[in-house]
């Protein structure tokens, strides 16, 4: 298949792919590699302070991609939804500072067994945020977790899921995020893609691999795995998203490798397989 | 929530709940628990052949739900999808022989990233095998497995392929297994059960815990879960579904306690949960 509009310009580091770094580190090592944007981490933020982060990153001239992430807004209690919508605040106002456009929804479980309930509150959040994501200038990337996930991280599962929890706002308010490891299996993935087409706020790569050696910590290197990325990848770029893709692996043998042979690699791969 | 209609009747033991014990075991088991039902797994017939499991079986007078499994369909050649497909005809006799109509299809993963290829192997798989299981008197159970067993168990991952499928077909070839375990995350789960209706060959219970101890024994015991288990058995109901319900836990936990111990736990969650 022809590949040759793509560029190592568009490979965005996903740091938690470099998750033993810290994002000093990770910013040392995107200059390092000639790789130019950075999807950073809240929690790795936390390490040297938003401003000092800031300041890491510009001094490099470093793009950030999208800050990871918002969203967990279930909660059996008002109490608890309203401090889940607080922390969200936060990181609209993070992403704001740190110059990036787009905040990744990971929109949380169910409370027991009520997936219909969390379901509902994940809408309300949603709905509560964007007013003030928007005057902060920040899109909200409502992101399809695996369904392996509903348990505990996201009940939206489905790419059909994001899409239609995004219509119900503008195309600048919210959209989604295509990660291949979460939506590869699912069989109305392109009909889905086409159907997200001017929403699409972030395209994040890694492979499946057999077997999966953890249910968190599962992902695979891009080429190692079952997942036609280029095709995916071919389908969202119709659908018209031409921003930086990330590479987002989250695998404990990788990230126990050091970080400088892990984007060698990303980079090899990514021209090879994305 | 009623349950007054639900009775320790319809529990069926999937064998591979006790898989520490042999078929005769299992058998055994479930006699002392009173336990009618039992549905076979195929690498347990051939521990004493399929004559004498099926004496063993009928001696104790219980009676065959399903017989796990079929599928298994795609292959790169034509060569390899003929073998595979005739195992599925021994399959088909066994299931026939042992006395039970439905045969469990556990439908195959893709070889290498061409996921839709291993479908098309699918349902030409089913179109061949229909006949032969028709004129022995058992129908195909398309069992939809959960997306993270697509690349190495099952690309048939939501109850709406396995609906498509089965719709090729009369309602005396082919219909679908419910597993709660495989399904329960699914937005779509309701309205594709009742699109189910009257195709429905079986009903699955487990649950799904956090976190998941395995991705292939990784299931719970009813109740220890998010699983609304009984809405989705009313529901099931609902579609027209009053056979017998397989309780079928992959869990290493379970599989190393007592095999009676894990039966008088069956019952008593089957009661409350399901």
């Amino acid at each position: 298949m022809e590949n040759k509009q793509l560029s190592l310009g568009k490979l965005s580091l996903n740091q938690i792919t470099t998750e033993n770094w810290s994002l000093a580190e990770a910013v040392a090592g995107c200059e390092k590699a000639d790789i130019t944007w950075i999807s950073v981490w809240r929690h790795k933020i936390q390490e040297k302070g938003l401003k000092e982060s800031k300041k890491v990153i510009d001094d490099a001239g470093l793009k950030v991609s999208s800050l990871c992430r918002g969203g967990m807004f279930p909660g059996n209690t008002a109490t608890q939804r309203k401090n889940n919508l607080e922390d969200n605040f936060r990181a609209v106002e993070e992403a704001a500072e740190l110059g990036t456009d787009v905040l990744v929804l990971v929109c949380g479980g169910p409370v027991d067994k009520h997936i219909d309930d969390a379901r509902k509150w994940v809408e309300e959040g949603i709905e509560q945020l964007v007013p003030f994501a928007e005057s902060h200038g920040v899109k909200l990337g409502i992101e399809p977790l695996h369904p392996m996930y509903a348990a505990d991280r996201s009940v939206i599962v489905t790419l059909d899921g994001a899409n239609r929890l995004s219509e119900k706002f503008a195309p600048h308010q919210a959209g989604v995020i295509v990660d291949v490891f979460h939506v590869w299996w699912d069989p109305a993935l392109y009909r889905q893609i086409e159907l997200a087409k001017g929403r699409i706020l972030g395209f994040h790569v890694s492979d499946w691999i057999v077997p999966v050696p953890d249910i968190f910590k599962g992902r695979g290197m891009m080429g190692d795995g079952f997942i036609d990325i280029r095709r995916i990848r071919q389908s969202v770029e119709k659908a018209g998203y031409d921003g930086p893709i990330e590479v987002e692996i989250i695998n404990q043998e990788i990230w126990d490798q050091p970080g400088d042979q892990t984007l060698g690699m990303i980079k090899e791969r990514f021209l090879e397989h994305v």
